[in-house]
């Protein structure tokens, strides 16, 4: 807490500063928490697929070179969601198929189809559309805004988050 | 998009609009993983608990009165815990207790015991003192502005999931 003066009441300043932070995070919190409610009950609704099934074939758009069920659990962005089952799932649709890897044969590696990819790209649209509505909302300049404090806040964050890992 | 210049070329500025709407998106999706995990794995190691629990305890501390099973089941911040479960494991350790509830005789009033209070208060004091340390990369300005935006975030998400929930 350096950047507390030195001349101020270190337990009110202290305290005050827990609940803004607080606060803060009680809002980036909620504001996710709405806009990942309304993004699954419209993919529910217009798609009849869930959450996780979306962003699982996002990963697979973003990576057109596959990835293994290691890296595509961990970058998946959202929880609850149970990556092998969805991934038998796209592969008995024809969405999904799981390629030998050459250079580890223990590990598949997971590709989106070309119908996948087709069917992804429908839903990408349409969620793009979703995202652009919710955050009508803000300005041009409040949306560079945010997104600017959000780098910092999230640079922060993932260098606290590595010193804590244990074995670091 | 009423507020897109009717002079603007309106194909390429939706795209670009829809872009930083996404990419802003992503990033808030982002911080809140990054921050989450990392208070998961702080309740984790430091207290043994998991982070469904905390939140149970932290919206049964924001509600004396109780709160019934539906109520708190609504009111969870972070997903992925089975609530009942939870609160019978408390009710056994003696940290939550259920109460006939007077004005409904099938619902309970769920409520933390005074060692519910006590233990939940030291689990908050180390939990706000994390958060203060993830956010003390934002000056008491960004904190602020950060803050107004979400709200504005907020508020405009809040209309339009309301507009889009079925039978409104």
């Amino acid at each position: 807490m350096s950047h507390i003066d030195e001349n101020s009441d270190h337990e009110t300043r202290a305290t005050a500063e827990d609940r803004s932070a607080l606060r803060l995070w009680l809002r980036l919190l909620t504001c996710t928490n709405l806009i990942e409610g309304h993004i699954r009950t419209h993919l529910r609704s217009d798609f009849d697929i869930t959450l996780p099934r979306f962003d699982l074939m996002a990963q697979l758009e973003r990576h057109p070179e596959g990835l293994k069920m290691g890296e595509l659990s961990k970058r998946m962005m959202v929880t609850g969601g149970n990556v092998t089952g969805i991934t038998d799932q796209l592969v008995d649709e024809g969405l999904v198929v799981r390629e030998d890897n050459l250079k580890d044969r223990r590990a598949y590696i997971i590709k989106l189809t070309p119908a996948g990819r087709k069917v992804f790209k429908q839903m990408a649209e349409a969620h793009e559309k979703w995202i652009l509505e919710l955050f009508s909302g803000l300005s041009e300049k409040d949306v560079g805004t945010l997104y600017k404090l959000l780098a910092q806040l999230k640079q922060h964050v993932s260098v606290i988050a590595r010193e804590h890992t244990p074995g670091n």
